[in-house]
């Protein structure tokens, strides 16, 4: 089921995140997408959460970074998610949908995403284009990151979240004497299992 | 430079691994390829060393699994490494070669990184092939994992080396009170840097 419950393998992961909730990094994924040139690109994201009574993962980024790019043109993704005190790994399979500033179905969604930023992550927001070069020395570039309380109080244009929605997962657990993996697989709305080598 | 000296931004990676290696997964990277639907798929691999003298990384991998057959379409990947304990992150482009047991140049290369494994990673060469439905119940499967001590001392045909050659780095710290971000190009025999807005 992908609504109202949660999906099978979402089990599996709440208490793998229940488990290794001690780490702060266990909430960092990896998140790979294609570029326009059809070649893979991978980087380190934040979790923000399912969406309610879903198994749908919810990212941020910066409107002008350059996976805002690769999912325009592409919108299947994976994560990757390592879980360093249990030992085991999810990958998640993923369609990707972004919403931005002209999103109107999930407005208050976005509002309530930026509403829960702490003051330095919503001040990034206002940063200058991500991946430009430094063209500011250091005591210009501090004046322009330090962003007027005011400011932040009004969602910035750059900010965007990515609703993740999964169809394939493969749940790998590094037990011994050997390892354990588990597929799980979005039929219509039913999530099936199977157990496969690892 | 590429040989004789550390690139300039292997400088960067080696202090990253000498600050975390107290934590045994900051060895672990995760490996981005494109399928052969021109799909992002990402896992974590172990890093098992530079090539002396060079930027050249290595990892291991079954001859049998996925990313295999994704690295003979497509070499070029993404690794991304990130660093929990001073956090920071490297994303590492590179062109991928395969060494498989045909692979006369780097016979001996593939031999040392071999007798290097721990008993039980030689063993799971040996193993049923990866992805395959779980065909046996626990006690045949453990019996057929519980390979032979004389099995273990030649290579197994399914072990692989992947060497992955870097030529975009790009490394980001997650300073206060604001990030700082490098990027590394490979240009001929030279590596060129800047820095970019994070």
């Amino acid at each position: 089921m992908t609504s109202g419950t949660h999906a099978i393998w979402q089990q599996d992961l709440l208490q793998a995140l229940a488990l290794n909730q001690a780490k702060p990094e266990s909430k960092y994924v990896q998140l790979a997408t294609v570029n326009t040139l059809g070649l893979p690109e991978v980087r380190t994201v934040v979790f923000r959460g399912f969406i309610e009574n879903t198994c749908k993962i919810v990212i941020h980024t910066d409107q002008r970074s350059g996976k805002v790019e690769h999912l325009q043109a592409q919108t299947d993704i994976e994560i990757c998610w390592y879980f360093a005190e249990s030992r085991e790994q999810f990958r998640i399979a993923a369609k990707a949908e972004l919403v931005d500033q002209d999103n109107a179905d999930q407005r208050n969604l976005r509002s309530e995403h930026w509403s829960q930023l702490s003051d330095a992550a919503k001040s990034s927001y206002f940063w200058p284009q991500p991946g430009q070069v430094l063209g500011l020395n250091q005591p210009e570039f501090e004046q322009q990151v330090n962003v007027a309380p005011e400011t932040r109080n009004h969602i910035s244009e750059h900010f965007s979240l990515v609703i993740l929605d999964p169809y394939k997962v493969d749940h790998l657990q590094l037990t011994s004497p050997y390892h354990q993996r588990k597929i799980f697989e979005l039929h219509g709305d039913d999530w099936r299992h199977r157990q496969i080598n690892p």
